[in-house]
């Protein structure tokens, strides 16, 4: 399967509606777990019947039902038509290639945004993607694997955490917005001492190892814009929506993470332009070294290839040579040659090529 | 014919209006299918004369006319009339080289879009434009060959297929422009692996082969960009139109295929910008091999230069030289040299050019 | 005369408003065609003395002046002055070198845009100023020289042509108009082909003269686009505008002709784009046959300088040295010498360098 | 001095609105001439006593005063006192480095541009602030040095100047910025030939030299659209103006120069783009030539190399070498070292190398 | 620590709002002053115990606290809380990673930017935030550590600076942004000179030290404008402002700031496109030199292999051959050679390549 697009194609021929997971299978069961809670309580448990979701919709309490894994679509749809989902966006939900956007359907705002992974050996970026519902009184998160992005969310609602449990659902929604954003930052820093990193060891050594390393480099930042750039007209017309689920206070916060959001997204292109820096840097030191081998050939062909002919030209078996037989042939031949080779180390001096 | 623009000077000289076939002729005869449908019954057939069509426009159930192959424009304009539809409009339809439109003649909705495939062998990407028309209860829809894009949906029509019959023809309609979408995902798939098994066979051996590869692959980008690029906005038009002929339901739907078209667009740029760098690898791997090459001629010839020279040295055939007649002067002359050689070999090693 | 840019300093120094020809004189005399139509009549003649323009205004037929040769400034004065038409447009009418605009002066609109002629020699793209303003019942058009683009029109007007005769002035312009885009589409089908055969050259022996033809292209397409890009803007307002001298329906067909344009600017940045493909493609290919010349002079360089070495040792005169005397020396030298050989060819070989 | 950026520390740690020159003193002294006129009277006199603007400001006629030198901050601060100007303005006023802007500040609209001058020699750029002011019955010009864009409009008023003296003072500023403009295209026209010369030698004989001029030339293009381009934006707003200084005739006059603006952007745009293909053009002729080179050593080289082998080998001194003794052998050398040429030869023609 | 991006991670994990300095700590304790003046009076403290800024509030006078270092987040938060400043605001405060930006909080409004030093030795531009909060009687400013750019400010204060002291808050919020603006052209007249240094460095002699310089140059500007670029809409937003607390007056003054900060991105981009001119005249001079290197290796090569080849030809040991008896051998082979170097000589001048 291409990295860069996955496997669409299933979809080809289906009708529109129909729900096929696009993506890798990321785990092996669905995991769902319900967090309830109001501004006294708290309960959270893992549950397995779908259908006990449907009691949430009328209680006063606040739900976050987290779902890790989407290829169980079936269990997906059960749980999407608890909350009266509308289908498409239900399809949305299972095709881990959208693009981040933002949907609002009155009666719930439906987000969807990328998670960021970065493998620490290999320096692979991986999205993830999460979709976010939230509601009067419930949000709904899906993810395709387990992660530990929103565990301090988790672990602060168990503990204390009044400021999560009075903010409402908007409020949850935004902190695991700013939880992933957050996360974006993590990623990039990693980069950003890669990118030195590269950039130290150009000067030392120009491989083509380097080469690969900036290259590799480049195409995990083409991918890292992809998944990140429209996120920022989400959260933009997430700030300014008028929709009656977000509260004023809340949009000042979603401002906030747009503000974040527009930032990652200039680290990336700056890091883009310093990698065509360094690209540049990298060609032109291969060409410097180059440069510098090829004077040495030059140097040496330059001046021993007239000397060699001079010893040629006397290892000629001429009878008659009259240099030959002179006493003081062979001394001032070598007089010659060692003129030769000064005069041409004297130019090569004043071309300043030695 | 060139590829890039097809025969427009066909129609140089000739009045506006005039019917004329631009393009290839892709299927010897023209074949027109009439679909009529309502919620509860279907019907299909292959119809010969265009006047049959006169009857369908006021009944109340949904026809459907597929027509396969546009170069006979008789008969194209004939059906044409039967709905009447605007003479530029036809002209439109006749023109295989126009651009993705949008255009609300209030009796009825015209979309003109491509429809893309893929030669698998030769990797080329060839475009064939598909006019699809709407009104209140008929859809028409001009191809130029017949395909087998639209095939699932004529067998979901044939069976059971509620949702397309309750649909009306915009939701008709849609379903065709989406089976058209996500057959581009399709081609993007492909060519998405076609693009990584060209970096990794640039990693093996940067042949010139590759370089080709690279060059093909950016010209058939640039070629489906232009093909989809416009449909971007004739969707997203849609999707905001005020058409009573559109439903709000529908709307939604062609709001979903738009950010399908988006994202097939930030494909295409995304695989470019991969082009661009795997050419940057390219061209710094291929003068990598080079400057191996000439390291190697750098460090041999300017090693032996120096030990021919002496070796000429004493292949001189002076009277009076006197290491050559010293007893020793032979195995003297071999130091020499390796002595010469190794020190520039430690050279060579100090520059770590070896 | 620069070809980028015409003796525009003519004007410096000059109160605004004086009349100056700027460009080449195309035309030895300037020559004023009317053609008075309704839809029954029909005149054409040839007229002389400028001031016969006058009577026209107030008939209830249209009349059709056309002016081919612009450097007869006092001549164009005198026809503007017949038609009130405002000093600064007569002065964009002789200024060869205006960009595309739509101006609407309530009386009458004037439109300038660039006619294109191909030398199907150089492929030197060659672009002649149209300026074109319709009134009521007047539409003059000024051309640098008499060209063949209208003849068509002409002919339509002298035989039947119900459709312009009834069309109205302002459906003439947009004859007129039409008559010109598509005259691009032909510049750029000739353009395509040329451009592929450049490809298919540069494919065979990729030499200088073909970058010779990339950069010639090129520069004609910056030279293409300049004339072509503006006349966008132009006929988009002119598909909106709101002016009492459109017809709605007429307006249908500015819309479609601003399609076409467009498509031409499309097509021609897929051409420049294209050109840059071809160019790397170029530079490639010939940094590939400069490494193959490379390595084989390494090759041979390699192989031959250290047997040549060994040659010079035992063309040394040195009195004792045993090799020489030992009968079997010259083969034993031989066999060294092929063994050399044959470890650095085996060395080639294995670095896939032969 | 810094050519692209001049002194602006010297206001760092000063109050806002406080009046330091900024710039090169281009002219000993400042000097003002004012020009007063109505229809029928016209009066010219250069001016020391800068009070005496203050008698002017509730006149009936017109004056125009042209300030030729900002350095004496002084005189100049004096005389915009007189028309009340703001003095934000004043400072932008001796600020040479400003860009082109437009102020509209009812009693008076502030415009300031740049004059831009060619050195004929060096070809290298130079940019001059003007700044423009007009009220209800004056006008004000700033210049760094006294100039001969503006003498003749100069010689117009002395003269007859009906138009000018009709015009108000909004048309007489309109004036002076198109005798602005006018002289761009001057510039631009000597920049165009000077690149044609450029494209022709490069074409003959690819020197260094060339490339210099070609780099001096895009710094030159660089520097001349930063001084152009916001007078586009400043000349549109004008035309769109609301200001009651501007009457609707004469923002038919700005609309026009704006249209020029335009158009010089665009040439230098062009510019630009050409200069980027000669460069490209530069690249491969050098690296073309490089490669003829190269393939002359490579074809002496090749064929030498083994010859000269040849000859090492029956230089060797063993004694017992058959060939050496052998009647033919001398011929049968030479006969094989032709035939080894003679291959050689054939296999570079073969491979087009030669 | 990467210098592109600063340690955000350490925010991961934290509720929002949670405050944590992100940066370097650059001064040792966080100093506060506190300058409090009315039109007539003026007083400068110190202050240690943050409570002291609550009576603040009341007073009719205006009060500006200066504060230099940002790690002790309480004393900050302290501070900001005085003031009833919003807590998201605070955090941006600290978070010294945050791009420019303007919030009105009707109460007060906040503006970031960054201010800019620029090592003289390295050249190495340092970004340092600087918040502004000001309103009706109170401004507040951040730094990260006591700088001088403030200084002539406080020094006016000190002394008459009555505009200041009438101007209000708003003008004092003004006076600040335009020093720092004012700050930036000072950096950038010392990157111009430190441009055209290299420019003439590399004429003279292009190194590879040069293209170090080039790049590092580059990357400065990426950086530079990273950090200014913001500012623009941030200054334009001011300028459009419609809050109370912004006086018609000032607006005036920040338009004028605005346009500077323009000049300032202007600039910035100028020196990237002549960085860009000079790496593409830095290459071109290196090939330049490499050629002239290699042309020389050719032309000695080429001459002396033949002549060598002949020596060696007359350094063999046959015994039967003719030449080496004849009496003019000798001299007939130098003459050979003679011409053969001259024949080669003249193809060399021929061909230009001596």
């Amino acid at each position: 399967m291409s990295r860069y697009i996955k496997e669409h194609s299933k979809k080809k021929g289906l009708p529109p509606g129909a729900l096929v997971h696009i993506g890798e299978k990321k785990q092996d069961k669905t995991k769902i777990t319900l967090f309830n809670y109001s501004e006294k309580k708290f309960s959270e448990k893992e549950i397995s019947d779908v259908n006990d979701c449907l009691k949430l919709s009328d209680t006063s309490s606040t739900s976050w039902i987290n779902v890790d894994g989407l290829h169980e679509t079936k269990k997906i749809k059960e749980i999407c038509s608890c909350f009266n989902l509308h289908p498409l966006l239900v399809e949305d939900i299972v095709n881990t290639e959208h693009r981040p956007k933002i949907e609002d359907h009155e009666q719930y705002i439906f987000i969807t945004l990328k998670m960021i992974y970065l493998d620490p050996e290999t320096k692979k970026i991986d999205a993830e993607q999460v979709s976010i519902i939230f509601g009067k009184n419930f949000v709904l998160s899906f993810q395709e694997r387990e992660g530990d992005v929103f565990e301090h969310i988790r672990e602060r609602l168990r503990n204390d955490g009044k400021i999560i449990k009075k903010g409402g659902t908007d409020y949850l929604a935004y902190t695991l917005i700013d939880a992933i954003v957050d996360n974006y930052f993590a990623i990039l820093e990693s980069v950003g001492e890669h990118l030195e990193e590269i950039e130290e060891r150009l000067l030392k050594n120009p491989t083509s190892a380097v080469m690969r390393n900036i290259h590799d480099l480049k195409r995990e930042m083409i991918f890292l814009r992809k998944a990140v750039w429209p996120l920022r007209d989400v959260l933009s017309s997430t700030g300014r929506s008028e929709s009656q689920l977000l509260k004023k206070n809340t949009k000042d916060y979603f401002r906030d993470v747009h503000d974040h959001t527009v930032q990652v997204i200039e680290t990336i292109e700056t890091f883009r332009e310093m990698l065509s820096g360094i690209q540049d840097l990298y060609q032109s030191s291969v060409s410097n070294k180059m440069n510098e081998v090829m004077k040495v050939l030059t140097i040496i062909a330059t001046i021993f290839i007239p000397l060699t002919f001079v010893t040629g030209l006397y290892g000629m078996n001429f009878k008659y040579m009259p240099e030959i037989a002179w006493e003081y042939g062979y001394p001032a031949a070598l007089l010659l040659m060692v003129m030769m080779a000064t005069v041409m180390i004297l130019y090569f001096r004043k071309k300043k090529w030695m």
